[in-house]
């Protein structure tokens, strides 16, 4: 990571300050991170964050992988295909390099202790906060429901019990997701005050991630069809890409603003050779969008033929991927009840 | 219990219907009370509540008592003398009959698979009808908060996971918390609909509970220092009556509307004596104020010898009383845990 320019953000600051520490000292940082069980992942969630989770792994900082499987429910009435999409994100996670041997596995509805942190989160909560959040109102707008559920209005506070279960000091986000992580602080600060220090303020690792558009220069989403999985095959890939959007213009460049989809593709191609986006668009010029595909598609396919050999590995033995989510669980109830236990103490709760 | 007047409310009348039905098979039922843990239970408890829920398990219904200790921090910021509190709330329980081998006694913090339930319980209920609860509203309004925590606005949910996790059929309540129990009914409903026939819908068993004032004829409350707990000696309670708010009125009368101060004295006697509180009345008559607070001082005085003789026993075991508690615990979240198991195979939760 390069240093940031002296006018970035505080918060892209701070994270390049943590970013020296995690590189001096790794084992001070416990990271959680997840995804909702809603489909297969895809690129833009490879390049977003999952490449950053392993990265962070292998630097020697502890992982926490969380399948939020409730939180499915936030914004549809019912979880679909809940078991396959499980598996299929065990898979994925398996896939790029997620090692269950350093970084831990588990599912919300596996951990009671961790959700019942929610209770007395919520009472260091005003709902005046809950209805102030912008993710949240952003989140609402976009729903598949005609109206808001609980879960949705509380689960930014859901989110603090899922960080501050293991004590999370390090959250990888996006921009967009800074309010919640702020949640997160005001929970863990507010809960210091009247109960004694038994949480950390967590802090947020900005990742910059790159603007992959989907292959219809839109939103890149699960449910749109426009996105190349994890799992797709060497021709769905070069299907995918075979029909993206591009523009009338033959030279390829690389400009997001004025050209959004053949940036995308150009992005894509870069990221895939580790390489700089304006080289990529240099080199192909004049070969226009039939080249720009075709290179893309050979990176893409280059890139994720080591993940798909071993997605496809690790399918072969569901039994052991299975066994993986179990362990992850007993590990992550075992940090839960202890964390609970010192919570109910701090309370002066007994039993 | 004498059959409601035709006039009766729809929920009146169910409830002597109820009756009906638990007297010929109280094996049938299943019934969630309880408390919060914020100060020691008084009379408007007892002939309000309490002597209804050893009714119950007398007649042989299954009677669970939750210690909502969480629920204390809906409407003030901090638990003070938790434990101190629980075990006055144990130490009653078991001095007005509450028998550990037939009911269960258990709080909130200590069963985590009960309170888990809440993350599903939240999908299904609106934001909108949260907000819609006229008792949140109206404890909002009582509240010593400035602002309305998540925890109070989430309590109908929470109280519906309390009642659901033992699948509790029958909740006594006064008129003012069918609110409430409609939150219930509608989450049992729903997760049926949505999920496959878990839960019951539980009836609501109306009692009318006897409006008792505070000694100074306003209403009766822990913290206004104007009640007669169980606990209290007969010292204690020769005094607070002995304050008690009267009338200028010599001639004793039952007419609570216009007399609300020697009418809530009257109908105490009544209570205790298990008479007709205009019987009591006449008998006093012309013998005033002071007649009326020595008959009062010697009924409540009769009724709660035994009461609190039992009470100081419980006391000088202190292990047995809290191993209650444990052993209760113990037993609800043997409960709780067989039924959030079943919670996550209807939604295709896997583990």
């Amino acid at each position: 990571m390069t240093a940031p320019a002296p006018s970035a953000s505080p918060a892209l600051r701070r994270s390049a300050e943590l970013e020296r520490q995690i590189a001096q000292d790794p084992g001070r940082f416990r990271v959680l991170t997840g995804d909702r069980p809603t489909g297969a992942l895809h690129l833009g969630h490879y390049f977003g964050t999952l490449h950053n989770r392993v990265r962070l792994q292998d630097l020697g900082v502890e992982v926490f992988v969380l399948i939020a499987d409730y939180q499915v429910l936030t914004d549809r009435d019912v979880a679909d295909r809940l078991t396959e999409h499980v598996e299929g994100l065990l898979l994925d996670y398996l896939a790029i390099g997620i090692d269950p041997a350093r970084s831990t596995v588990f599912n919300h509805s596996a951990v009671p202790a961790l959700n019942q942190l929610l209770l007395p989160f919520l009472s260091l909560v005003s709902v005046a906060e809950l209805g102030r959040n912008p993710t949240v109102k952003d989140e609402i707008a976009h729903s598949r429901q005609s109206s808001v559920s609980g879960l949705m209005y509380t689960y930014p506070v859901h989110q603090a019990a899922d960080i501050l279960f293991c004590k999370g000091n390090l959250v990888p986000v996006g921009q967009d997701q800074l309010p919640h992580l702020e949640i997160t602080r005001t929970v863990a600060r507010r809960f210091n005050e009247r109960y004694g220090a038994v949480f950390p303020e967590p802090d947020a690792l900005l990742s910059a991630a790159p603007l992959l558009l989907g292959t219809d220069a839109g939103k890149m989403s699960k449910s749109r069809g426009n996105s190349i999985t994890l799992a797709a095959s060497e021709d769905e890939t070069a299907r995918l890409i075979k029909g993206a959007t591009t523009d009338a213009e033959r030279h390829i460049t690389y400009d997001p603003a004025a050209r959004p989809g053949v940036s995308s593709l150009v992005l894509l191609a870069a990221l895939c050779l580790d390489r700089d986006p304006h080289e990529v668009a240099e080199e192909i010029g004049s070969g226009g969008a039939a080249v720009l595909k075709r290179t893309v598609t050979d990176a893409v396919n280059a890139r994720m033929a080591p993940i798909r050999a071993r997605r496809a590995e690790y399918a072969q033995d569901m039994r052991y991927v299975r066994g993986v989510l179990r362990d992850g669980n007993e590990r992550a109830n075992a940090i839960a009840e202890a964390t609970l236990d010192e919570v109910r103490r701090a309370m002066g709760m007994i039993r």
